[in-house]
Protein backbone atom coordinates (compact mmCIF):
# COMPACT_ATOMS: atom_id res chain seq x y z
CA UNK A 1 0.00 0.00 0.00
CA UNK A 2 1.06 3.36 -1.36
CA UNK A 3 2.03 6.06 2.16
CA UNK A 4 -0.49 8.92 0.89
CA UNK A 5 -3.17 5.55 0.23
CA UNK A 6 -2.34 4.41 3.80
CA UNK A 7 -2.65 8.24 5.77
CA UNK A 8 -5.71 8.66 3.60
CA UNK A 9 -7.40 5.11 4.82
CA UNK A 10 -6.24 6.04 8.57
CA UNK A 11 -7.69 9.52 8.19
CA UNK A 12 -10.89 7.76 7.18
CA UNK A 13 -10.80 5.58 10.75
CA UNK A 14 -10.09 8.26 12.84
CA UNK A 15 -12.54 10.56 11.21
CA UNK A 16 -15.22 7.60 12.48
CA UNK A 17 -13.94 6.78 15.57
CA UNK A 18 -14.24 10.70 16.45
CA UNK A 19 -17.99 10.85 14.74
CA UNK A 20 -19.50 7.57 16.73
CA UNK A 21 -17.83 9.56 19.91
CA UNK A 22 -21.56 10.75 19.64
CA UNK A 23 -22.77 8.20 20.66
CA UNK A 24 -21.59 8.96 24.29
CA UNK A 25 -24.42 11.41 24.32
CA UNK A 26 -27.67 9.43 22.61
CA UNK A 27 -29.68 8.42 25.68
CA UNK A 28 -31.79 5.59 26.54
CA UNK A 29 -34.57 4.69 28.83
CA UNK A 30 -32.76 2.47 31.62
CA UNK A 31 -31.37 4.04 34.60
CA UNK A 32 -27.78 3.32 35.68
CA UNK A 33 -28.17 0.80 38.78
CA UNK A 34 -28.29 3.23 41.18
CA UNK A 35 -31.25 5.24 39.33
CA UNK A 36 -29.41 8.26 39.44
CA UNK A 37 -30.02 8.84 35.45
CA UNK A 38 -30.39 6.88 32.11
CA UNK A 39 -27.59 5.40 30.34
CA UNK A 40 -26.49 6.25 27.25
CA UNK A 41 -25.85 4.27 24.07
CA UNK A 42 -22.00 3.97 24.30
CA UNK A 43 -22.26 2.90 27.83
CA UNK A 44 -25.00 0.09 26.74
CA UNK A 45 -23.10 -0.90 24.32
CA UNK A 46 -19.88 -1.82 26.09
CA UNK A 47 -21.59 -3.36 28.89
CA UNK A 48 -22.89 -6.13 26.54
CA UNK A 49 -19.27 -6.55 25.35
CA UNK A 50 -18.60 -7.14 28.65
CA UNK A 51 -22.25 -9.85 28.74
CA UNK A 52 -20.62 -11.13 25.55
CA UNK A 53 -17.22 -11.76 27.10
CA UNK A 54 -18.35 -13.47 30.27
CA UNK A 55 -21.89 -15.20 29.60
CA UNK A 56 -21.26 -16.60 26.05
CA UNK A 57 -21.60 -19.84 27.09
CA UNK A 58 -25.12 -20.00 27.86
CA UNK A 59 -25.42 -19.23 24.12
CA UNK A 60 -27.89 -21.57 22.18
CA UNK A 61 -25.97 -22.64 19.67
CA UNK A 62 -21.65 -22.36 18.93
CA UNK A 63 -21.04 -18.98 18.48
CA UNK A 64 -18.28 -16.81 17.33
CA UNK A 65 -16.98 -14.87 20.31
CA UNK A 66 -15.20 -11.75 18.84
CA UNK A 67 -18.44 -11.55 15.99
CA UNK A 68 -21.08 -11.18 18.91
CA UNK A 69 -18.69 -8.49 20.74
CA UNK A 70 -18.13 -6.81 17.11
CA UNK A 71 -22.18 -6.76 17.00
CA UNK A 72 -23.18 -5.22 20.42
CA UNK A 73 -20.78 -2.75 20.02
CA UNK A 74 -21.30 -1.40 16.51
CA UNK A 75 -25.31 -1.97 17.00
CA UNK A 76 -26.57 1.17 18.49
CA UNK A 77 -24.21 3.46 16.07
CA UNK A 78 -27.38 4.09 13.47
CA UNK A 79 -28.73 6.02 17.14
CA UNK A 80 -27.01 8.63 16.12
CA UNK A 81 -28.78 9.97 13.21
CA UNK A 82 -31.92 7.90 14.15
CA UNK A 83 -32.08 8.61 17.55
CA UNK A 84 -33.42 5.40 20.53
CA UNK A 85 -36.59 4.54 19.99
CA UNK A 86 -38.05 3.51 23.03
CA UNK A 87 -39.34 -0.44 23.47
CA UNK A 88 -42.79 1.00 23.71
CA UNK A 89 -43.26 3.63 21.73
CA UNK A 90 -45.33 2.15 18.80
CA UNK A 91 -45.35 5.27 16.78
CA UNK A 92 -41.38 6.04 16.64
CA UNK A 93 -41.26 1.94 15.44
CA UNK A 94 -42.83 2.74 12.61
CA UNK A 95 -40.70 4.68 10.77
CA UNK A 96 -37.37 3.29 13.22
CA UNK A 97 -36.08 0.96 10.12
CA UNK A 98 -36.35 3.74 7.30
CA UNK A 99 -34.67 6.20 9.79
CA UNK A 100 -31.69 3.44 10.39
CA UNK A 101 -31.05 2.49 7.42
CA UNK A 102 -30.27 6.29 6.10
CA UNK A 103 -28.25 6.66 9.38
CA UNK A 104 -26.09 3.28 8.68
CA UNK A 105 -25.56 4.56 4.92
CA UNK A 106 -23.75 7.39 5.98
CA UNK A 107 -22.02 6.87 9.10
CA UNK A 108 -20.48 3.42 8.40
CA UNK A 109 -19.37 4.92 4.73
CA UNK A 110 -16.76 7.85 6.53
CA UNK A 111 -14.87 4.37 6.47
CA UNK A 112 -12.77 2.74 4.07
CA UNK A 113 -15.50 1.16 1.44
CA UNK A 114 -13.77 -2.26 2.99
CA UNK A 115 -14.64 -1.45 6.41
CA UNK A 116 -17.87 0.39 5.52
CA UNK A 117 -19.53 -2.91 4.11
CA UNK A 118 -18.12 -5.00 6.70
CA UNK A 119 -19.73 -2.83 9.41
CA UNK A 120 -22.79 -2.42 7.41
CA UNK A 121 -23.15 -6.20 6.72
CA UNK A 122 -22.53 -6.66 10.39
CA UNK A 123 -25.76 -4.13 11.14
CA UNK A 124 -27.76 -6.00 8.97
CA UNK A 125 -27.11 -9.52 10.59
CA UNK A 126 -28.20 -7.91 13.82
CA UNK A 127 -30.93 -6.59 12.66
CA UNK A 128 -31.89 -9.69 11.13
CA UNK A 129 -31.60 -12.07 13.92
CA UNK A 130 -31.46 -15.18 12.21
CA UNK A 131 -27.44 -16.39 12.64
CA UNK A 132 -26.97 -17.85 16.05
CA UNK A 133 -24.56 -14.95 16.62
CA UNK A 134 -27.02 -12.20 16.30
CA UNK A 135 -29.55 -14.38 18.44
CA UNK A 136 -27.51 -14.77 21.11
CA UNK A 137 -26.69 -10.53 20.37
CA UNK A 138 -30.53 -9.79 21.04
CA UNK A 139 -30.51 -11.81 23.88
CA UNK A 140 -28.09 -9.88 26.19
CA UNK A 141 -29.83 -6.53 24.40
CA UNK A 142 -32.90 -7.48 25.71
CA UNK A 143 -31.96 -8.91 29.26
CA UNK A 144 -29.31 -5.85 30.05
CA UNK A 145 -31.98 -3.44 30.39
CA UNK A 146 -34.18 -6.18 32.83
CA UNK A 147 -31.04 -6.57 34.73
CA UNK A 148 -31.22 -2.38 35.36
CA UNK A 149 -34.81 -2.19 35.87
CA UNK A 150 -34.69 -4.78 38.39
CA UNK A 151 -31.45 -2.61 39.97
CA UNK A 152 -33.98 0.38 40.48
CA UNK A 153 -37.10 -1.63 41.50
CA UNK A 154 -38.46 -1.07 38.02
CA UNK A 155 -37.70 3.00 38.28
CA UNK A 156 -38.46 2.99 33.94
CA UNK A 157 -41.16 0.40 33.86
CA UNK A 158 -43.22 2.67 36.79
CA UNK A 159 -42.37 5.79 35.01
CA UNK A 160 -44.10 4.44 31.55
CA UNK A 161 -46.80 2.61 33.30
CA UNK A 162 -45.11 -0.91 31.14
CA UNK A 163 -47.83 -4.02 31.78
CA UNK A 164 -46.40 -7.40 31.72
CA UNK A 165 -48.07 -7.90 28.20
CA UNK A 166 -45.70 -4.93 26.63
CA UNK A 167 -42.66 -6.72 28.41
CA UNK A 168 -43.20 -10.07 27.04
CA UNK A 169 -44.24 -9.08 23.49
CA UNK A 170 -40.98 -7.35 22.99
CA UNK A 171 -39.30 -10.41 24.67
CA UNK A 172 -40.67 -12.97 22.50
CA UNK A 173 -37.21 -13.97 20.96
CA UNK A 174 -34.64 -13.40 23.80
CA UNK A 175 -34.69 -17.41 24.79
CA UNK A 176 -33.84 -17.82 21.17
CA UNK A 177 -30.36 -17.01 21.64
CA UNK A 178 -30.13 -18.29 25.01
CA UNK A 179 -32.86 -20.58 27.24
CA UNK A 180 -30.60 -20.56 30.47
CA UNK A 181 -30.80 -16.47 29.69
CA UNK A 182 -33.80 -16.06 29.36
CA UNK A 183 -35.13 -18.38 32.05
CA UNK A 184 -32.75 -16.79 34.48
CA UNK A 185 -34.17 -13.14 33.75
CA UNK A 186 -37.76 -14.16 33.82
CA UNK A 187 -37.38 -15.60 37.45
CA UNK A 188 -34.65 -13.36 38.68
CA UNK A 189 -35.66 -9.91 37.46
CA UNK A 190 -39.28 -10.36 36.21
CA UNK A 191 -41.17 -11.83 38.82
CA UNK A 192 -40.34 -9.77 41.79
CA UNK A 193 -41.25 -6.32 39.61
CA UNK A 194 -44.40 -8.25 38.83
CA UNK A 195 -45.12 -8.78 42.91
CA UNK A 196 -44.23 -5.63 43.79
CA UNK A 197 -46.20 -3.38 41.21
CA UNK A 198 -43.40 -2.66 39.45
CA UNK A 199 -45.06 -4.06 36.23
CA UNK A 200 -48.25 -4.15 35.55
CA UNK A 201 -50.08 -7.63 35.30
CA UNK A 202 -51.78 -6.99 32.33
CA UNK B 1 -22.80 -29.73 35.51
CA UNK B 2 -25.72 -29.39 38.05
CA UNK B 3 -28.03 -27.11 37.93
CA UNK B 4 -27.44 -26.03 41.22
CA UNK B 5 -23.93 -24.97 40.21
CA UNK B 6 -25.01 -23.27 36.93
CA UNK B 7 -27.55 -21.20 38.54
CA UNK B 8 -24.85 -20.44 40.97
CA UNK B 9 -22.55 -19.21 38.00
CA UNK B 10 -24.24 -17.27 36.55
CA UNK B 11 -26.11 -15.41 39.93
CA UNK B 12 -22.04 -14.77 39.79
CA UNK B 13 -21.48 -13.22 36.51
CA UNK B 14 -24.59 -10.85 36.60
CA UNK B 15 -23.28 -10.00 40.45
CA UNK B 16 -20.37 -9.12 38.17
CA UNK B 17 -22.25 -7.32 35.44
CA UNK B 18 -23.77 -5.29 37.99
CA UNK B 19 -20.88 -4.25 39.97
CA UNK B 20 -19.59 -2.86 37.07
CA UNK B 21 -22.45 -1.10 36.01
CA UNK B 22 -20.36 2.13 38.18
CA UNK B 23 -17.75 2.33 35.99
CA UNK B 24 -20.28 4.37 33.57
CA UNK B 25 -19.92 6.78 37.01
CA UNK B 26 -15.85 7.15 37.19
CA UNK B 27 -15.49 10.07 35.53
CA UNK B 28 -11.76 10.85 33.23
CA UNK B 29 -10.19 13.96 31.94
CA UNK B 30 -10.96 14.05 28.42
CA UNK B 31 -13.59 15.98 27.13
CA UNK B 32 -16.19 14.56 24.71
CA UNK B 33 -15.43 15.99 21.16
CA UNK B 34 -18.05 18.72 21.57
CA UNK B 35 -16.55 19.49 24.87
CA UNK B 36 -19.69 19.27 26.79
CA UNK B 37 -18.99 17.26 29.64
CA UNK B 38 -15.89 14.54 30.34
CA UNK B 39 -16.29 10.87 29.53
CA UNK B 40 -16.66 8.07 31.68
CA UNK B 41 -14.39 4.71 31.89
CA UNK B 42 -17.48 2.67 29.91
CA UNK B 43 -17.92 5.25 27.36
CA UNK B 44 -14.08 5.19 26.95
CA UNK B 45 -13.54 1.33 27.24
CA UNK B 46 -15.96 1.25 24.54
CA UNK B 47 -14.43 3.93 22.53
CA UNK B 48 -11.32 1.66 22.50
CA UNK B 49 -12.47 -1.28 21.43
CA UNK B 50 -13.87 0.48 18.09
CA UNK B 51 -10.58 1.53 17.73
CA UNK B 52 -9.53 -1.93 18.21
CA UNK B 53 -11.97 -3.32 15.69
CA UNK B 54 -11.19 -0.92 13.10
CA UNK B 55 -7.54 -0.33 13.61
CA UNK B 56 -5.89 -3.72 14.11
CA UNK B 57 -4.32 -3.64 11.26
CA UNK B 58 -1.61 -0.73 12.12
CA UNK B 59 -0.28 -3.09 15.05
CA UNK B 60 3.30 -3.37 14.52
CA UNK B 61 3.28 -6.85 15.46
CA UNK B 62 0.65 -9.92 14.56
CA UNK B 63 -1.81 -9.46 17.55
CA UNK B 64 -5.27 -11.33 18.58
CA UNK B 65 -7.84 -9.12 18.26
CA UNK B 66 -10.29 -10.72 20.73
CA UNK B 67 -7.57 -10.14 23.06
CA UNK B 68 -6.67 -6.71 22.55
CA UNK B 69 -10.59 -6.23 22.31
CA UNK B 70 -11.52 -8.16 25.61
CA UNK B 71 -7.96 -6.22 27.31
CA UNK B 72 -9.46 -3.03 26.50
CA UNK B 73 -12.73 -3.73 27.87
CA UNK B 74 -11.77 -4.60 31.28
CA UNK B 75 -8.78 -2.27 31.49
CA UNK B 76 -9.78 0.23 33.58
CA UNK B 77 -12.56 -1.97 35.92
CA UNK B 78 -10.04 -1.68 38.54
CA UNK B 79 -10.91 2.16 38.62
CA UNK B 80 -14.39 1.11 39.85
CA UNK B 81 -12.68 1.49 43.82
CA UNK B 82 -8.83 3.06 43.03
CA UNK B 83 -10.52 5.95 40.69
CA UNK B 84 -9.50 7.32 37.71
CA UNK B 85 -5.55 9.06 38.21
CA UNK B 86 -5.33 11.38 35.91
CA UNK B 87 -1.82 10.98 33.91
CA UNK B 88 -0.28 14.07 35.02
CA UNK B 89 -1.03 13.66 38.66
CA UNK B 90 2.15 12.89 40.19
CA UNK B 91 0.72 11.97 43.68
CA UNK B 92 -1.86 9.42 42.54
CA UNK B 93 0.34 8.20 40.47
CA UNK B 94 2.81 7.20 43.42
CA UNK B 95 -0.18 5.05 44.91
CA UNK B 96 -2.25 4.03 41.47
CA UNK B 97 -0.83 0.36 41.42
CA UNK B 98 -1.38 -0.19 45.04
CA UNK B 99 -4.98 0.78 45.02
CA UNK B 100 -5.52 -0.75 41.81
CA UNK B 101 -4.43 -4.46 43.32
CA UNK B 102 -6.78 -4.29 46.22
CA UNK B 103 -9.64 -3.16 43.06
CA UNK B 104 -8.60 -5.91 41.09
CA UNK B 105 -8.51 -8.29 43.63
CA UNK B 106 -12.18 -7.74 45.04
CA UNK B 107 -13.39 -6.70 41.91
CA UNK B 108 -12.82 -9.61 39.50
CA UNK B 109 -13.60 -12.05 42.39
CA UNK B 110 -17.10 -11.32 42.22
CA UNK B 111 -16.53 -13.58 39.32
CA UNK B 112 -16.46 -17.70 39.28
CA UNK B 113 -13.23 -18.45 40.19
CA UNK B 114 -12.08 -19.19 36.55
CA UNK B 115 -13.23 -16.24 34.82
CA UNK B 116 -11.63 -14.52 38.09
CA UNK B 117 -8.47 -15.50 36.86
CA UNK B 118 -8.60 -14.92 33.42
CA UNK B 119 -9.99 -11.34 33.71
CA UNK B 120 -7.33 -10.60 36.71
CA UNK B 121 -4.63 -12.14 34.50
CA UNK B 122 -5.76 -10.39 31.22
CA UNK B 123 -5.51 -6.77 33.09
CA UNK B 124 -1.91 -7.91 34.79
CA UNK B 125 -1.07 -7.91 31.08
CA UNK B 126 -2.37 -4.88 30.21
CA UNK B 127 -0.49 -3.49 33.35
CA UNK B 128 2.95 -5.23 32.44
CA UNK B 129 2.76 -3.90 28.55
CA UNK B 130 5.12 -6.37 27.14
CA UNK B 131 3.24 -9.05 24.96
CA UNK B 132 2.02 -7.50 21.55
CA UNK B 133 -1.82 -7.50 22.50
CA UNK B 134 -0.98 -5.20 25.73
CA UNK B 135 1.35 -2.68 24.05
CA UNK B 136 -0.62 -2.17 20.71
CA UNK B 137 -4.18 -1.42 23.80
CA UNK B 138 -1.54 1.28 25.27
CA UNK B 139 -1.44 2.66 21.96
CA UNK B 140 -5.29 3.08 21.87
CA UNK B 141 -5.84 4.33 25.38
CA UNK B 142 -3.17 7.05 24.73
CA UNK B 143 -3.94 7.89 21.14
CA UNK B 144 -7.87 8.15 22.58
CA UNK B 145 -7.29 11.21 24.40
CA UNK B 146 -5.18 12.88 22.15
CA UNK B 147 -8.04 12.44 19.89
CA UNK B 148 -10.21 14.30 22.34
CA UNK B 149 -8.32 16.45 23.21
CA UNK B 150 -7.48 17.75 19.44
CA UNK B 151 -11.41 17.83 18.69
CA UNK B 152 -11.91 20.04 21.78
CA UNK B 153 -8.80 22.44 20.53
CA UNK B 154 -6.68 21.09 23.65
CA UNK B 155 -9.88 22.10 26.14
CA UNK B 156 -7.95 19.69 29.01
CA UNK B 157 -4.62 20.59 28.56
CA UNK B 158 -5.07 24.36 28.55
CA UNK B 159 -6.95 23.74 32.19
CA UNK B 160 -4.10 21.64 32.87
CA UNK B 161 -1.28 23.38 31.64
CA UNK B 162 -0.04 20.77 30.18
CA UNK B 163 3.44 20.84 28.85
CA UNK B 164 4.84 19.24 25.59
CA UNK B 165 7.14 17.71 28.09
CA UNK B 166 5.03 15.87 30.19
CA UNK B 167 2.79 14.39 27.18
CA UNK B 168 6.37 13.13 25.63
CA UNK B 169 7.02 11.20 28.48
CA UNK B 170 3.15 10.12 29.19
CA UNK B 171 3.61 8.98 25.39
CA UNK B 172 6.93 7.54 25.74
CA UNK B 173 5.71 3.90 24.61
CA UNK B 174 2.86 4.81 22.68
CA UNK B 175 5.10 3.65 19.60
CA UNK B 176 5.56 0.44 20.79
CA UNK B 177 2.18 -0.76 19.92
CA UNK B 178 1.76 0.84 16.40
CA UNK B 179 4.44 3.55 14.95
CA UNK B 180 1.90 4.73 12.05
CA UNK B 181 -0.63 5.64 14.75
CA UNK B 182 1.90 7.17 16.55
CA UNK B 183 3.10 9.30 14.04
CA UNK B 184 -0.41 10.07 12.79
CA UNK B 185 -0.87 11.29 15.97
CA UNK B 186 2.10 13.32 16.63
CA UNK B 187 1.57 15.15 13.10
CA UNK B 188 -2.28 15.50 13.31
CA UNK B 189 -3.30 15.83 16.98
CA UNK B 190 -0.24 17.19 18.44
CA UNK B 191 1.41 19.69 16.22
CA UNK B 192 -1.49 22.02 15.79
CA UNK B 193 -1.97 22.32 19.43
CA UNK B 194 1.71 23.83 20.34
CA UNK B 195 1.09 26.09 17.36
CA UNK B 196 -2.03 27.24 19.14
CA UNK B 197 -0.39 27.41 22.27
CA UNK B 198 -2.93 24.80 23.64
CA UNK B 199 -0.12 22.49 24.51
CA UNK B 200 2.94 24.63 26.26
CA UNK B 201 6.16 24.40 24.46
CA UNK B 202 8.05 23.08 27.76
Amino acid sequence: MEEGNSVGRMEKQFAFIKEIDGLKKIGRQSYLKDGSRKENDAEHSWHLAMMALLMNEYANEKIDVLRVISMVLIHDIVELDAGDTYAYDEAGNATKRERELAAAERIFHILPEDQAKYLYDLWEEFEEAVTPESKFAHTLDNIQPLMLNDATDGKAWREHQVKLSQIMKRQIKTKEGSESMWEYARENMLERNLESGAIILD
